[in-house]
């Protein structure tokens, strides 16, 4: 009978209403009337003693052999079931296992999933060429994704249209695999007139959308390629006196298809005190006129302790992120730093006190990689398919009109 | 310029074609010609031993202030910065921030997301009635769904058509939040003639699924509820002799909708060696003829130890886990378990001897409940969605067909 349970000595219900999330022990609210239909059993009244009462004092009518399994001392705790998830797991001990369901390894659960998929991720440079962008990506994620590049002679520049060239990588670090695509957008700002010259990247990230769109709306979903561009570097130029005119027109046109993340590309022309400084507001300020509105950090949140949530403050403030490419790696007093030899000195691109780059990757990489997919993905695509939909509809609209069905 | 890296002396491109993703420090494979149109500055061949030189020897023309700077004890490393990860960073120091890249804390970022989102779960019990369906729902969540429960008399409960209630409970364990939905059919099987009693079980969680395509079709798609049925466990009696004709034919109609997990029930009536092993290869047997698909675990991840293995083995080879249920506490010896008092004994609901309590709680949560998410997302929800979109597709032509438009 499945309420004979009642008629036992102590209930010890767990009680989690909704109102209240913590888990606590507590004695039912409510506990059934004695004179329930389907009650069965001899029924006790509540004894709040009765946790101490030895057990075999209610085992009278055990039958000899089996009293005598109870009368020995209790078997050892049962072997705690081996757990995937190893030094991880957030429960400590097999007592745990008595007090808890469980579910605080579904983070773990997520974790692990997420590293046997693996991830991808596609990253967009934009800005003047000459400014460093494939000196950065070398730079940022450690590898050459240009070793075929070809670079092209003035006279080959001027008659190149906008030409948007993907590299793709696969590489792993510490067991963790990532699709890193980078596009590029080479010829960028060579033309003499540059009107709309940030048409083609706009219709490239607008037809990324639209096929991610046309393939989540397919009958079979599995295996859909996912080839939205999840950020946008875009490379200010250190000689511009603040942003160009084709700055804000480009990132205007963008901003609400990507990520954008502006840089003040090579920094190692501005002394990294004052100049860079004053560039840098002014570059806050310009954005801010122009409501250009960049990739916007989330809050820190509010657990953090308040050491990490200054840093997170800090890396806001940098934008711009003042950086410096360098795949080389030069040595001073045996110490070996990537970075930029002149004979006046050693620029070192992981240097704080240099320039940001060190704040550049912490960001795109460290922290916010999964932010910067999420924005894209809940954000940027879910405008596109709103404004495709509603455009869809009008036509549908329109062409019901035409034929007269009086569909408005 | 660019390419002026080029000009200095050590290059240390690190190399990760796409067909070996090991992180290797490599020479490049291709260097750029020395007639390149954009070379700039002086180059000098690539110099094997140059790694040794000190920088020193290459900056006569520096200015003395900055010699003796460089010419001083390198100061110390630039301070770390502070990593959100904590101890689950999976990059060790400043060291490893200089070698790696670090997207290896990409699955930590989901993880952390996975958390501040919190998670839900659906879970549905079916089964005759008096089974233990609500002791073990609360056993297995240590709550008490069922506080405003009223049970029916036999008459009312004739003239009761199966009525499905869902309970809504938020709880939280070690920081992970968890809104966790039990769907209850309680009536099953009581009536006298229980043709397609199924039926609106099956109709319930269709229409969940239609409720999310809707939804995930529609214009505003944020905050979207998903009530999707993630697992049905399915109750089986212990006096059955095996499955009876109702349970072939309810998992049958259910078993491509929803993951069903099987569940030997009150198995304190049978005795755990034997008889609880005879009842479970006839029903795996019967499972089996009748091409009844139940939830499938996935493969053991190949690089969990051995251990590890054997003991999910051991969690699979355990289906229909025979379970007790209990939500009282009893006191033997001092010691504490859940467990059903008896004259002759104390059944202990948490010890593996006795039933497979332990084992279900460990798979349903600890384990595999994202698994059951996922495969009800990716694989259920897609079948339902497919099947939907081709009922319309036909719809469509026939109505095209019918106002001739020969569609077809």
């Amino acid at each position: 009978m499945e309420d004979s349970d009642e008629a036992e000595l102590t209930q010890f219900l767990r009680d989690c209403p909704a109102a209240d999330s913590s888990r606590k022990v507590e004695a039912p609210e409510s506990r059934r009337e004695p004179g329930h239909p389907l009650g069965s059993g001899a029924r006790v009244p509540p004894d709040e003693g009765s946790d101490e009462r030895d057990a075999r004092i209610l085992s009278r009518s055990r039958p000899a052999d089996f009293q005598q399994h109870i009368a020995a001392p209790p078997p050892p705790s049962p072997n705690r079931p081996r757990s995937p998830w190893g030094q991880l797991d957030p429960y400590d001990s097999s007592e745990d296992d008595k007090e808890y369901v469980g579910f605080a390894t579904l983070p773990n659960q997520v974790h692990r999933k997420s590293v046997k998929k693996g991830f991808d991720f596609t990253l967009m440079v934009a800005g003047e060429s000459g400014l460093g962008k494939s000196t950065l990506v070398n730079s940022l994620f450690l590898t050459d994704m240009y070793r075929d590049r070809k670079l092209l002679n003035a006279e080959e520049r001027i008659t190149q249209t906008v030409e948007i060239t993907k590299h793709v990588v696969d590489i792993e670090e510490k067991g963790v695999k990532l699709r890193l695509t980078i596009v590029d957008t080479p010829g960028f700002g060579d033309a003499v007139n540059n009107t709309e010259c940030w048409k083609p990247v706009a219709d490239y990230i607008d037809q990324q959308f639209e096929q991610y769109f046309r393939d989540e709306s397919g009958l079979n979903r599995k295996n859909i390629q996912d080839n939205r561009v999840h950020c946008c570097i875009y490379f200010i130029s250190p000689f511009g006196h603040g942003l160009r005119p084709l700055d804000v027109e480009f990132m205007r046109a963008l901003h609400q298809r990507v990520n954008i993340v502006p840089v003040l590309a090579k920094a190692d022309t501005l002394t990294p005190g004052a100049e860079v400084e004053r560039m840098k507001n002014k570059i806050r300020e310009e954005i801010d006129h122009y409501g250009i509105r960049i990739y916007q950090f989330p809050e820190c949140d509010s657990d953090e302790d308040e050491e990490f949530k200054l840093q997170d403050q800090a890396l806001k403030e940098s934008i711009p992120f003042a950086v410096i490419g360098s795949n080389t790696v030069v040595e001073a007093k045996g110490r070996r730093v990537r970075g930029r030899l002149y004979p006046w000195g050693i620029v070192e691109v992981e240097n704080p006190s240099h320039c940001d780059f060190v704040k550049l990757r912490t960001m795109l990489v460290r922290t916010h990689m999964q932010d910067l997919k999420d924005v894209t993905r809940e954000t940027h695509y879910e405008n596109y398919r709103t404004q495709c939909i509603q455009s869809m509809t009008r036509m549908v609209v329109k062409a019901g009109r035409g034929a007269g069905l009086g569909l408005d």
